[in-house]
């Protein structure tokens, strides 16, 4: 793991921010800023990821260890100090795998792939199904083609995914994993599997959901990790130059089911404002996980993140503005927490909003989404976090998953980007676990959402609505 | 991955070796030496071991898998223009893994482990077995420990395994695997469960071998992942600590079984020497694999090496000595197909024996086991291989698995020491497969090797018995 922030770094921007953020006379020494108390030692961040990681693990949406979660976070949030700590039921689907394996069974002796179902994948059954391959390079080849390449074949979608700092490629490549399965099959495929949408080489393939149109009856959908494709695009080569005899076919046994109708919920927290007309800031994250790992990534790191700055915010001083911290629930398998929020929450004004949901490594660039009246406010936004390396950004905020129906509202947001480079390599895999967060990055990350958060919590209402 | 040899030292190397290794006049124009044959576009190794992993993938003992690989490689031994290719049938037992799976069940709500049954494991039985953990930081504080603590337990092993360049960690810590199961079943255990011996970060378990003695009745015995293990270290010190109520249990269930007795065979193939009399050099890898990955470190890429080196002086002409090429069965399960080879060949003389079974990065050590004779030789071996980035050792060759009953017997030996610094990330995980190997260094392999081996095979029997 690198450290790309060195501590002289941390140390010194934080002595410039304690003036940008608590203007005091000169002859006072300034009580210590949120940044200051992030910088001071902060653990809080690694600590809520540790724990929830190591008491909870995985937190599949719906399921008894999200509930646990919940219950384990509200008590977290309260014994931080915050204020108004809830849980925000709604009502969800729930979707659960069951067993998962595959082969590659001809032209050579059956081979085993390493597999995962998709989120809504129908099931094989027990005993499984056998078909040949049609291969395609890329989901756009699959769109291009005659349903006579696809009908009856369990379809493979190829691709070549690299790492990207932005994590840009997942847009482009994710498509043969959001809607791959329902393109094949409305062509007549009678499974799917892709390359895994990741950018490492080990063998745990990333799962993720897929989703099927109204109307179209789901199939049997996988992912398979890039050196089992890399596998079966060798024996493809083989038998397409004619020196392996007889199909690429495949077995693959899939069997999630649906449970029905089960209880997610919103853990919400507050740190009330001075002035209770002012309208608060949002920041959010997500409780729950993917199954295959603890969901350290994914989102136990963002959790901590916003909770820390948070809490750093609240012992600095009472800012200006409430700041909710929402713990959303069940945003991998569709933004439920993120909708029923929303759904609860929406008609209320809401100053801004931001989310952490993009790992752990270091927040590299701000960008904003912001009213006009903001224009002061996003320079000193700026001004805050340049010292811990993060430059300004020349592209709107997006938001994120679980403010995305907020910021879809007019809501102003503020991205803290963060470094993606090697986000896919554990992004939906058994590898998302505690190890491979770097606590010195995890760390700015903290640094810089408390200088972000003691800023727009403290801003005025002639900046933010 | 990295590229330590500078394609210009390998060339550089190439042409002050074939003055070494052909001593020709400085008019004629040398013919091309075996390292020059190894230098130009050598991909026979890669070939060897893109195609082994490929079309047959793992191979484990005494399978049809492995019987396959067997006859792949007569055929492609005979296609290479070796003689006296042949498959040397044994028997042997079979042991194959069957379901596996862990959780931690107390203090917190059940956890998933990544668990892989070590070779000879007893069977939990489908429904599997659950225990309290008695938790030992080392094989030596098991080995020390009083049978109260251990009786109607699964004993856990932990350590912590670095990475290092010769491997040496593996003699260490593999004891935890080697017999830390038969420790504890001796001590009353019900089973035990190690920390995987392995370097790497991943959520793959390191499968092998463990063993009982004569008496003991086998318990099962599994290996977790290290980030798992660390998740096991964290659950047990929060019941140390009394954070977390209730003892920490885990539930197994691993359904190994025997098959009894198989096949398994040694490929053998021979560049024929000139000289009848003279004793052969004997160059050995293993044919078999562990079965989670595709057996591409270990050892499809030591098999490249030494059949593309042996063909590398065969081509370059016929040498003194004949050169012996050993693709040994069931090394991984026990070195039944080294022990073999022993019981049917132990009694012929044998100049020199070599090993390739520590990956596919670079070779950075000769080290010798040669009889008094041979000092003027080994001189002339380090003198080759320097160019290459090898460096003398100071201690004595080991030989290797499959060579080491001839060894043990007074065989001379010379070992081409690997860069073992990744190895451990791999071993006998499901990450064993074909990308893991760097082409360049693969091919430093060959180059070295085949610089080496036309040295050993056209030594003069005044220098090896």
């Amino acid at each position: 793991m690198t450290n790309p922030v060195p501590a002289r770094l941390l140390a010194l921007g934080g002595a410039s921010l304690a003036l940008l953020v608590s203007p005091l006379s000169a002859q006072t020494p300034p009580p210590p800023s949120a940044v200051d108390l992030a910088q001071r030692g902060d653990d809080l961040a690694w600590s809520i990821t540790e724990d929830l990681t190591t008491e909870i693990g995985q937190r599949m949406a719906g399921t008894e260890a999200e509930a646990a979660a919940r219950k384990w976070a509200v008590a977290r949030l309260q014994s931080m100090g915050f204020a108004n700590v809830r849980d925000e039921p709604f009502d969800m689907s729930v979707w659960v795998r069951g067993e998962e394996e595959a082969w590659l069974t001809s032209p050579f002796l059956p081979q085993k792939l390493a597999i995962t179902a998709l989120g809504t994948s129908a099931s094989t059954g027990a005993k499984g199904l056998e078909g040949d391959i049609a291969y395609f390079e890329s989901f756009d080849a699959l769109v291009a083609a005659p349903d006579t390449q696809v009908k009856g074949k369990i379809v493979f979608i190829d691709h070549q995914m690299a790492p990207a700092q932005d994590g840009s490629g997942y847009g482009t490549y994710g498509r043969g994993r959001f809607t791959g399965a329902n393109v094949a099959a409305k062509k007549g495929a009678i499974a799917t599997v892709i390359r895994a949408i990741g950018t490492d080489d080990h063998r745990n393939p990333h799962a993720g959901g897929t989703n099927f149109e109204p109307g179209v009856k789901p199939i049997p959908a996988g992912a398979i990790s890039n050196p089992d494709a890399d596998q079966l695009v060798r024996q493809w080569k083989r038998v397409t130059a004619g020196t392996a005899s007889g199909p690429l076919r495949m077995k693959l046994v899939l069997t999630p089911r649906n449970l029905g109708t089960k209880k997610s919920g919103n853990v919400i927290a507050e740190v009330p404002g001075r002035d209770p007309a002012a309208s608060p800031v949002i920041v959010a994250c997500h409780l729950d996980s993917w199954d295959l790992g603890t969901g350290a990534i994914d989102d136990a790191a963002g959790c901590g993140i916003v909770a820390a700055a948070a809490k750093h915010v609240m012992t600095a001083g009472q800012p200006r503005r409430t700041i909710r911290v929402l713990w959303a629930g069940a945003e991998e398998v569709g933004v439920f927490g993120g909708q029923a929020y929303f759904d609860a929450h929406g008609t209320e004004k809401h100053a801004v909003a931001l989310e952490s949901d993009f790992g752990a490594d270091r927040v590299w660039r701000i960008d904003f989404k912001l009213p006009d009246s903001a224009k002061a406010l996003s320079d000193r936004l700026a001004a805050a976090v340049m010292p811990f390396g993060v430059v300004r950004g020349r592209q709107p905020a997006n938001g994120g998953a679980d403010i995305g129906a907020l910021v879809q509202a007019g809501v102003p947001a503020v991205d803290l980007a963060q470094d993606g480079t090697r986000y896919f390599d554990l992004h939906h895999t058994p590898d998302d676990t505690l190890d491979k967060i770097d606590p010195v990055q995890l760390r700015q990350n903290v640094v810089v959402w408390s200088a972000v958060l003691a800023i727009l919590a403290n801003s005025e209402d002639s900046e933010l609505p």
